[in-house]
Formats: C-alpha cells, structure tokens, sequence
C-alpha cells in the first residue's frame, strides 16, 4: 500500500489554504497550511484512494484542454466555497471548463459542500473535519467526518476523483456487466470521480440517508472513449413514517421526471432490487433511486439528469431531519435502531459493491470507504419483534417494497 | 430456503426430553416437549444447516453399523449429559460406536456441553438457551447461545451434524485447495460435522475466545472415501496481557505436543496467517491454533489429537476469565474494546469462509452463523490509539504476531 502525505484539519483552516500550492500536492501544502494558519492540523499516514477497482499507473486520460474564456471568475467564485480545493489543479480545471471531468468534478465539489454545510446547520453543533489526500498511483480526494454531533451519530461525505490503469478485478467487474472492453496488453486507462456520503443520526425516528453519484471514463486499446454516469439516493429508517418515506420518493421523483419519465420508476426498482441483503430477505431500507452503467443519451443530458438528483440530496433529507430531531424516544426504540444499523454494516460489509472492490484494493484508503459504517451497531440472537408491533411494521415493508408515489 | 421447526427451549427442558421421540424429528419432539414439561419453549420458523456450502439431498454416506456390544449404557451416561440430544439417532449412535461419525458427533456434542457448563458456572448469573434444528436437506444442529449476562455479553456454542450433496461452490473450493474430487454427474455426496464458539465477556479484561473443531467425510463417484479435519481455536484481547496470552498458547501447546511436536509451530502460524483483516493490516488477536485438511496420519490419531484440542478449551480460555471478570475498567477502555469488537465483525463477515459460505448458501441458519457477532460494536473514523498507550501495544502485537512460548 503506497504511503501519502494528508492533510487533516478543521474546516476553519481551509478556506486559508493557497490554493495554488495545495492543488500541487499535499505535501507542500501540509507545511504551507501550518505555516501560515498555525491552526489544529494533523499529518495522517495512509493509503490513499476512494474509488474502488484501481491500480497504479498514470492513466492517459488527460483532461481535454478546452478553453473556456468566460470562466475565470465564476471559477474562483465557485472553489470558494468547497470544503477543500478541488482535486485537480485549478488552472488546469480553468482550461477545461467544457470537459465532462471538470464539470462532474466541480459538481462532486459542489455538492459535497452543500450537504456538510446543510448538515452543519441542522445538528447546530459539530462541524465536518475535513481530510484532503493523494493517491500516488493518481488523483485523489477530501474526505470530510462530523462525528458525535448534536443531532448525527455519524456523518461522511466524501469525494474522490482518481485515475490510472483499472485493475484486472474491475475489468472483469465491468465485463461481466456486459461491457465490451478492449485492453492493450491487459490494461485500461480510466479516470473515476464521484461523490459518496452516509449519514447516521442519532435519534432513531430520524432516519439514516446514503447517496452516490459518479462518472467514469475508460479508453480502449484503439482509443475508443466509454463513458458513464453511476448513483443513487436511499433512505434507512429504523421506524416507519409514511410522510416522510413519501415526501423522500416524491422529491427523488420530482428530480427524475425533469429528465425522463421512465427514470423514477426504474431506477426505484434497481435500488430496492440493489440494497437487498439476500441472507435476511430484507432490503436494507425504503430504497430510493439507483442507477449505473448509464450511457443512453448524451453525455450533457445525463450530466444534467444527474446534477439534479445530486441537487435532491438536501431538499428530499434534511426536512426529514428537522422534523424529527428533537423527537422523544425510548431506550427500547434505540436498541432498535442499533440492531438495524448491524443489518446495515451486513450489507456493506457482505453485499457492497463499492466497499467490496475498495477493501480488496491495494492502495485504498479504508478509513474513506470504512466512513459509511455506523459509530455503533448491535446484534441479538433470534430478535423477533412481536406481530404489529412497530419493529414489524418498517420489517414487514423491508421484506415486500412499495410504491410509495405515483 | 426451506423452512424447519425448532425447538427453542430453555437448558431445563432438554433434560425430559423422551430422546427416542427426539431422534425420529423436531415436530414430533415440540409437541413432546411442550405437553410433557409445561415449560417455556418456543417454535421458530427458520432455515437449517449451519455448515456451509450444502444443498439439497440425502447423501449417501450411510454410518456404517459397526455394532460396539459394550457401547451402551456408557452412551447413554454421556448423552445424557448433552445439552440437547445428538442430532443423529440415539439407536443408530448406538449401533455405530466404532465408526467415526459418530466418535466425532459425541466429541462435539460433549465439548458443547463442557464449555457451556464451564461458562454458566464462571457467569454465575445467566444459563445457555438451547436451539435444536434440523435441516430438510439432511442433518441438523444444537445452538446454545448465553446473551447478556453478568460475564458474558455474548457467548454461542454451536453443533451442526449436516449431510448431503456439496454445492458447486464448496467443489470449487475443496478443489482450490489443493483437492483432487472426482464428482458422479458433478454431485459429491458429504458428511460435516462441528462445534463451532465465540464468546464476546463484557469486561475489557476478559478477552473473546473462538474455536471450532469439524471433521468431513466425501465419497467420490469410484467410491473412494475422503475425510479431513479442521479446526482451532484463538484468543482476541482488547489489552494485552502476558501473562494470559501466554497460558492460553502454552496450554494449546501442551495439547498439541502429545501428538507431534511439529503441530504447534505449525497451527501456530496457519491461525496468525488465516485471522488476517487485509485491509487493516491487523490480525484479528493474538491467535493461537488454526488447521484444515488433516489426513496425514491415521483416523484415530488424528481424532485423538482433536479430541486434545478440545479438551483444551476449558483449561486454556477459563482461568483468564475468572482471572479478569472482575476487573475494573474505564469507559474508554469499554470503548477500545468496542472498536476492536468493530474489527472482528470486520473480519467475520469479510473474510471468514465459514461465514461467507455459510451466507450465500441456500437453506443456511443465518442466526446460527451470525450469533458470532458480537453484541455491540464501534466504528470511528480514524481512530489512532498515541504512541506508548496500552492501546497501541495491542496494535502492535496485532500488526506483528509474536512466539508466546518457545
């Protein structure tokens, strides 16, 4: 596993980062950033790497030097407000306005800003730590944690945008999807980003959320480009509240039929048909959206498909959050919710793509991928909740998905 | 999945149990049970078979009726002092003493009963509830779980004595290891029986045990007869102590060393090499004895020297609990243990290849194969214990494992 230089330090400390020393690497701006902040920050040795599948190389997938006149300022307006700077450096980003990449990566940026500063607000409370690391083989990522807040037990949003050879595991992966890949002497340049967050709260009538949202680019040995956008939105509640389940599907739906009317409906079942831990007969939540591999129409319409669901994050959760955060509950309706958060660290510890290829991949940073798992779990040999009860009820509703809109 | 009735019943039960009534079906023995002792006893509609990597059909590895003359009122004195009754008939156990099927289910059935009396004796509070399934496809299992008590926090000792026609996977597997099967219409008939336990205390002091002691039986499609055993059995503390690591390896030595002075150094590094969590670069303790595939000397020798090992559990695992079960502890150290609790589940339902097989099979009893989970566990984003604490001498150790006796 290759070592790297990572900066870890309270948000406060970023927005007085240089940017142009951080987006060289981080070992420069570690030095610039105690230097000149002279704030609480910390050198963390891991292994870097979010995306799951990759292995070591630089790929040849340069970014497309599209210039773009106009987006200077808007640019910097737009940085300005991340959590990090971006992964990839910002004259590069500025020359290149146009390309997929540098849009999705400010999007991926975009977005992972919104929800911690969204979150933020709502646990009123503990702020994210934010981690921006490198990954020798290529690329990298800014992992940003609150833990132990007023309001979430346990919350991670995390981007990453790598790129280099994909692995022989990940090849296969892809193949066995359906993908025809052509390789050159067994290899593939690829460049993967995405968004990926999970949050746990606390109260257990406030329900837990994931969310992904991806593009991956590949060049085949004759240079042909393949390209695709990947994602979804999922709720967990650990009791049944049918407004909110309806208020979470409504606003996914709502994202979705701007784009397509066939969107909701299809990927509402690849989610429930996805997040299905198969040795319990039970989805792993009330589902959401899903979808990967989707290349049907342009690159533009999807990205834009995409944009507002990534947009969604905020309107279809934190409503839900607020509603219920100061909710009563009972040490018996806790145990509960413990018990579901073991059924959760089931399915990602045993069913997870991502986490699967990610934990099996050299180079990874496991604390990135290991961020979705709760900051505590439970399990109790042979619980049975009693019949009507209302552990049965959202059990009775993981075993048979519904159609919450229509 | 196929669906059974079970018995559930507290230890007392078992006791009255009309054991030729039991022998011929659990739904013959419920109604038994129910009428003949008023006791709480409970049905479950569940999923049989423990062992994993089976699927359906009665096999043809027949006990062989080696008539033992004298075998009789010496099996019933050790019957009676099971947990449940042996999952295998009484009459054909009896029929059958010299065959080694039986020799191992009763080793099974009575190591069960020695560590479960052993642990309710050092809990001094709760007693063992005991399971008794049975599996359509062939075979069944006793589960006795101890949940909550004033020791243990979770302790499951389990038997399964399961038969039938190997799934594909588990071919695939034999074979990868090194296995040369020769399948009749790709089927392979099998036997498998063990005992399998992890115990999770409550005290930090007090570490987790897991051993699990199993022999196989195969016939090919020549009628030529394999069979092997596997087992082994390792220790997890949350601190590290000596003075107890070092009577738990020197115990399991002196168990291996009657047999062949070879076997410990041996299973000493197989265990450090298989509880390996890759992706933390830790093993999951400080080990202890782990080996598969044990043909190479003769039936007997080789059982003789299970039966060792077994006997070893009490001795070797006992006196550190009684030792340290009234230790006190610190809320951070419950929380240390907590988080290393994390790394176990991480282990258990990532790598383990009982627990992978065992969930991605058909008709498996998941309660069965999760009870070892443990209660309660933590994940935190990048926890790293300081340099010098208690916290990272037990890192070290589980990043670099150690000869504990020479």
């Amino acid at each position: 596993m290759s070592l790297q230089v990572v900066l870890r330090a309270g948000r406060a400390v970023r927005g007085r980062l240089p940017l142009s020393s951080v987006c060289h690497g981080a070992r420069a701006v570690h030095g610039a950033a105690l230097r000149s902040t002279g704030r609480r920050s910390l050198l963390v040795a891991a292994g870097a790497a979010v995306t799951a599948g990759l292995v070591a190389g630089y790929g040849h997938l340069q970014r497309a030097d599209m210039a773009s006149v106009d987006h200077g300022e808007d640019l910097d307006r737009r940085v300005a407000a991340f959590m990090a700077p971006p992964v990839t450096e910002l004259e590069r980003l500025r020359r290149s306005g146009g390309d997929m990449k540098t849009r999705m990566e400010l999007l991926i940026m975009e977005t992972q800003a919104e929800v911690c500063r969204a979150l933020e607000e709502a646990d009123g409370g503990a702020g994210f730590t934010v981690d921006r690391w490198q990954r020798t083989e290529g690329g990298g990522g800014v992992s940003c944690v609150l833990q132990d807040g007023n309001v979430f037990e346990k919350a991670g949003v995390n981007v990453s945008v790598v790129y280099g050879y994909l692995s022989e595991e990940s090849i296969q992966q892809m193949r066995s999807r359906g993908k025809d890949l052509k390789t050159k002497d067994g290899k593939l340049p690829f460049c993967a980003m995405g968004v990926s967050s999970v949050i746990h709260p606390k109260n257990p009538h406030v329900p837990t959320i994931h969310f992904n949202y991806r593009y991956f680019e590949i060049e085949e040995a004759d240079g042909n480009k393949q390209w695709w956008f990947g994602g979804g939105t999922d709720l967990t509640p650990t009791y049944l509240n049918l407004e909110d389940v309806v208020h979470f599907h409504q606003t996914l739906r709502e994202a979705c039929d701007q784009h397509n009317p066939g969107f909701y409906p299809k990927f509402k079942k690849w989610c429930d048909d996805y997040f299905f831990i198969k040795h319990r007969g039970e989805r792993r939540g009330v589902g959401g959206i899903f979808f990967d591999d989707l290349d049907s129409l342009s690159k533009d319409k999807l990205f834009q498909f995409v944009k507002s669901c990534a947009k969604a994050v905020v309107p279809c959760y934190v409503p839900i959050v607020n509603k219920h955060k100061n909710d009563s509950f009972s040490p018996e309706e806790k145990m509960w919710q413990q018990l579901r958060r073991g059924r959760y660290v089931e399915f990602n510890l045993v069913y997870d793509r991502g986490t699967k290829f990610g934990l099996a991949t050299p180079g990874s940073r496991i604390e990135s991928i290991l961020m979705s798992l709760p900051l505590t779990a439970r399990w109790e040999y042979m619980h049975v909740p009693p019949p009507e009860s209302r552990e049965a009820e959202i059990l009775n509703v993981l075993r048979e998905p519904k159609d919450w809109v229509h």
